[in-house]
């Protein structure tokens, strides 16, 4: 059973997830690397993964089988588990409680080497689309607080296999810097009685310095106090605090919306590893009228080293002006920014 | 100029730093790497370094010439500068001030291969001791709120040089997480009035499960919330804010701590990159009942993904209990703990 367990002076939880454990004599060699020779993710070896909890499968195959086009899974080595109870215990000063969530899969293509930057609109749409889905079924679950949906590119950002995935994370409780986020966003209302992210969307429009694209419904850019170089926001333009709850017809727009600023990325950086995360108010139907939902792109480019991890103060080598000019410039076909 | 730039959701500063700055197109080649022919930290080389701030010279050779035991000098590629006004200004929603700040080398050796572990006692002392020393000449600059003592071992860890190095950054502003650890602390103390540190040290050492080893003056264990695998804390038993002000006479303890826990570390996880951190109080005599320096010894074994890039929420798939233990079994030569 995984643990959720308090810093007793910073207030953060972690997960001590024994369930992914490796004994500490797996840390010895750190340098080598193994690679699976079968990829789990592939049409036909479906019978290596957990079964499927949804599928698009537009041709009417059955379950478990080849024929889909995307499937969301339970993560084989999951963070946190659905089954339990919290089971909340102090000891002494501490405090903790039982991993319970969900770590599910979004296998995003049946195609080995499909990244979403090669993806159709439609193909791009529907990863949205599924993590939408997902989030408003795991909202029922009244344990868990917070639905995390992230992607790690790369091994260098995390991704343990290759073939393109991305990850949900429910947990029983909001992580500590989405509450910051959120208390920011909050306080910045009550001061200007406005949204900080509308805000930053019309000075970043009027400024121009720092915006790599934008369309009808979203606008990219390289924010103003980047922690890393070339770490990017795509803003959706009409203020809305949870993703889902989005206008449906706008999925397909952010498709293309990640798809061109991944592909930029990606032209300009030589294919770098990257992470992003959806930023979305937790689903408690509260924060609407202060937080406004968005995704953070974080190629990994840099060290995080000593002086980051010590005070979550970070020292970045290239100016957003810089980044925002040089993935303005790199040449795409068919921009969905034209 | 540096800049630092403030966050205007989040409230926290970074540093633009263009002074580092890497054209973007650098980061194209992430995947290669150059290591300098000579190196500018041994003796001989002195004037490829800025000039000295203060060094160790038991034999009484000339300051910038080779003889030092230690070399304290200011970074070549500073981070902050030191000379110049804040200026801080508002551009609409967002702050900005110059990057006015410190920041410092302290070669800790003239072999270039002479890591902490290996050193005698007196070696590792004097490096704590440089700390110290720096620290109560920088807090005369009242520009400066803060002073961050770290090292990057190794290169996943963030060190560009192979030779042993570690660094100070003095910043214009207390770091975020600084200020959260400090708050945490406050919060405690108002509530039970004793020290958490003071308390966690009571209960690790009552209850001796994640106790590495203990001498006199100091207790290192796995924390009861550790974010990464192998994460360890080095706490002075005596309540006391700020670590320049430690008792003088027990900074060679201090030394042969840090060495005896680097050498654990190093055998039993064949030499992994890590990070150490001095947390202590910002020196403005305050914060003296509620916080307690100490040092976070962070080993990089493991990627840092998405999830907690996007949440501050880590995943550590190693428990403290049986790092502690593996760590507690591994044989060395003159245990300090003895």
């Amino acid at each position: 059973m995984p643990e959720l367990r308090k810093d007793p002076v910073m207030g953060t939880w972690v997960i001590i997830s024994s369930e992914r454990s490796q004994r500490p004599r797996v840390f010895q060699n750190v340098h080598t690397k193994t690679t699976p020779s079968l990829c789990p993710f592939c049409p036909g070896n479906e019978n290596n993964t957990p079964p499927e909890i949804i599928s698009y499968r537009p041709n009417g195959t059955q379950r478990n089988q080849p024929g889909w086009t995307l499937r969301v899974i339970s993560n084989k080595y999951p963070a946190l588990i659905v089954e339990g109870d919290l089971n909340r215990e102090a000891i002494g000063l501490y405090d903790k409680m039982h991993g319970i969530g969900a770590h599910e899969v979004v296998i995003e293509t049946p195609e080995h080497n499909l990244n979403i930057s090669e993806m159709t609109d439609e193909q791009a749409r529907d990863i949205f689309w599924a993590y939408r889905e997902r989030m408003l079924d795991l909202v029922k679950d009244i344990r868990l607080k917070y639905i995390l949906v992230f992607k790690n590119h790369g091994e260098a950002a995390g991704a343990s296999l290759e073939h393109p995935h991305s990850q949900l994370i429910a947990t029983p409780i909001i992580p500590k810097r989405v509450i910051e986020e959120i208390e920011g966003s909050k306080h910045y209302y009550e001061i200007k009685h406005s949204c900080v992210f509308c805000d930053i969307v019309k000075q970043e429009l009027a400024m121009n310095e720092r915006v790599v694209f934008e369309n009808e419904s979203f606008i990219v850019i390289q924010p103003f106090a980047p922690r890393f170089p070339f770490e990017s926001w795509i803003l959706p333009k009409a203020h809305l605090a949870s993703f889902p709850e989005m206008d449906p017809d706008k999925y397909l727009l952010l498709g293309r919306t990640v798809k061109e600023l991944l592909k930029r990325l990606k032209m300009a950086l030589n294919d770098p590893p990257f992470n992003y995360i959806i930023h979305t108010s937790p689903m408690d139907g509260e924060h609407h009228a202060y937080y406004h939902w968005h995704i953070e792109v974080i190629p990994k480019l840099t060290k995080v080293a000593g002086f980051e991890w010590g005070t979550g103060f970070y020292i970045n080598p290239t100016s957003p002006e810089v980044a925002a000019d040089f993935l303005k410039k790199v040449k795409i076909e068919q921009p969905v920014s034209a």
